[in-house]
């Protein structure tokens, strides 16, 4: 089983948010996902094949497949139940779905289907060029808040032995079952939930060979290993 | 075009040297390459399809498909001739190389075929379990060196933000044309070479899944973490 990773966190962190590949392009290598749009415009959800953009506003829509996408995981859903999650807190969230992985050091994708509470999600607002800093782009997020939410957790789980190519440990996006209001998950107490995990023995990671401002970006420049670091946490 | 990638370095470096993927399961990705077989067991050079091991005598013989890599890389040959470099020093030869890339963020092949001066190599020694670490192993290992050889070196050079995963920058083998002389190369003058170069747009990276050790390797260590910045040097 294999996970398609399209860019990498550190091409976003100096500011290559220009989209390089497209949703159609994006979703033959699978059917659920997540990612951000060109410009980093907002947050999106990939769900049985269709594409769900959360943007700064918060509204909610499906995407076109001729959109792009500068950074995207996508894979083929086979997940395994694991079984049901009731009342854990945010708090110990991650630190529970750690545990069911089969190893912290094999990427993973996590599925949670069910009713949350308090759950704050956040949509980074797109860019124009020059495109910013993806720490100055940080700073101008919406954040949303829900008191009670029937919905879907869905991300991924990556080694540390590859931070900066992506967010180390979980990068977790949400989408409400009525399709109304998502994001990138800041926060969620699960009230009851169905977790299922994906293992992926392969990570099928493209580049943007034929970017020129991929081509020449320098990151081992001082202020780019230092930016990601801080984009990591 | 994709790179393919069995295992990783971070795997090596607290002596995960069993072999996970047989010789004739890594040809199915790719007829270049280079590699070491189970135990850490010499170096490996494969060209149009052919697995070569120099082990820790210096002897060179072709490898069957039924024996195991934990470490790999291959490709599909598919190189673009970039031009001949004649009275390249080993000090300048590096830099040379990395001018011709496309860029440094970017996974490619690097293949040099020509006369070669002063060409040594090394070639580390099979390990027995319980395994060492891998830099006790390579203080064990055979250093050969030839005055002048008609060869070739094949390798790959693997951009800064993916140390660990693999070594970063370029690592490079050799191979003569009588088959007789290689290793990993530590040192070549080129007196004439075709230089020929394959950029990826894709690296497959497949890591040993059901393998109980790498499951449970603690990468996060901090005696795994400084071996591995150790290793990369």
């Amino acid at each position: 089983m294999q996970l398609y990773q399209h860019g990498t966190l550190a091409n976003l962190v100096p500011g290559l948010f220009g989209g390089t590949l497209s949703i159609h392009d994006l979703l033959q290598h699978g059917d659920t996902g997540i990612g951000t749009l060109s410009g980093l415009d907002g947050e999106l959800i990939i769900l049985n094949g269709t594409v769900f953009q959360v943007n700064a506003k918060g509204d909610v829509r499906v995407v076109d497949g001729s959109e792009m996408v500068p950074f995207a995981n996508v894979h083929h859903a086979d997940f395994t139940p694991v079984g049901e999650l009731t009342a854990v807190n945010d708090a110990a969230l991650r630190e529970r779905l750690a545990q069911q992985l089969i190893s912290l050091n094999v990427f993973s994708s996590v599925k949670l289907t069910g009713t949350f509470a308090n759950v704050t999600t956040r949509a980074v607002a797109g860019q124009k060029r020059p495109y910013p800093t993806l720490k100055a782009t940080a700073e101008a997020q919406s954040v949303f808040t829900q008191a009670e939410m029937h919905g879907t957790i869905i991300g991924y789980y990556s080694p540390k032995l590859f931070a900066g190519v992506a967010a180390p440990g979980f990068h977790l996006h949400f989408l409400s079952d009525d399709q109304q209001f998502g994001g990138h998950l800041l926060h969620a107490d699960v009230t009851q939930a169905n977790l299922e995990i994906q293992a992926f023995e392969d990570l099928d990671l493209h580049l943007p060979l034929a970017d020129p401002e991929f081509q020449a970006l320098d990151l081992d420049s001082d202020q780019i290993v230092s930016d990601i670091e801080l984009a990591e946490k």
